[in-house]
């Protein structure tokens, strides 16, 4: 998506550990109406109208995957990171490596809110080693809900998670993949 | 708000430690489309158009911010709690403690997404002691930005938390503020 990638190449910032930041617009800040026009974009490649749920894993997620919900008029559940005394029993969990938090932790979502009669739209801003989306294909597995398909805003190509992903046959489309990011500046995969 | 209180009543569930559940439409399902009636809301009770950002904590405060964003037509920022390495110099930080997760945690907020030019909105889904709340205060005493006022979904008004801030001068609207909770249901402060 050319309006993404321009995006990225005007305010990403890199930072060392192959760190991309875009969180004037994506992940801290966030640019709502741009998200809006990624809903679109996705609505593209999917066939929308037959998902029941939207899917992301918090917190940054929940942005991207707020708007979708909104835009696509279907509720969104967020997989929460396992810490609080506020969740108890009746939980799919799928325990993951975090690459920013650089440790274990374990995604969990109420079986309540995905259950084998949902049409699960999966949605997250960034893809890096792909574990946050294992999680939530996981989750989606367990609940035996039909994937309707996984969106991603910007996905790392250089680090193959979301080559690992389509490899084992899953529907992704990431709207920029990023294969080189450096002093020169950025360079996008032709899709 | 009264269709608020209507689905606190109908959804809501009462855990030990005086711990609510709106866990289908507010903080882990989400019911995007009814966030947006709450967004109309706020903007019943405050100049929104003079706004420049809206302000909240993460996690769940992110999708209601999202979608009040997305209505008004200005950017979220959402306050990080400290942990990731993904975020570097040039930041406010404010120390709360965190009832959810019984622990002291540091929010923390870019100087670039919040300066002394800003008219900011904070929202947040849910307000128990008002810790969070005290520390989103802080970034936009910090910024030195204007405050436009604080919207709140849910305030336990038992903890008093919401009242503090009240007492303290501070623009708060809640929809909902519940005043107690038990085996024989739901009562909310007359508003």
């Amino acid at each position: 998506m050319e309006a993404l990638e321009q995006r990225i190449c005007q305010e990403g910032r890199i930072l060392p550990g192959h760190i991309i930041k875009v969180d004037g617009f994506l992940n801290h800040q966030v640019d709502t109406k741009f998200l809006a026009e990624l809903a679109d974009e996705f609505a593209k490649h999917f066939d929308i109208s037959r998902a029941t749920k939207i899917l992301t894993a918090e917190a940054s997620g929940i942005a991207l995957a707020a708007i979708c919900s909104y835009k696509y008029g279907i509720p969104m559940v967020f997989a929460k990171k396992a810490k609080s005394d506020n969740i108890e029993g009746g939980l799919y969990m799928s325990e993951i490596f975090s690459y920013t938090y650089k440790k274990k932790v374990t995604l969990i979502c109420a079986k309540d809110w995905i259950t084998a009669d949902d049409k699960v739209f999966i949605v997250d801003d960034f893809m890096a080693n792909g574990e946050a989306m294992r999680g939530l294909l996981d989750i989606v597995g367990q609940a035996g809900a039909e994937l309707i398909g996984i969106g991603c805003a910007i996905e790392k190509g250089f680090q193959h998670g979301g080559d690992k992903i389509r490899e084992d046959g899953y529907p992704l489309k990431s709207l920029a993949i990023i294969e080189k990011a450096d002093e020169t500046g950025f360079e996008f995969r032709k899709q």
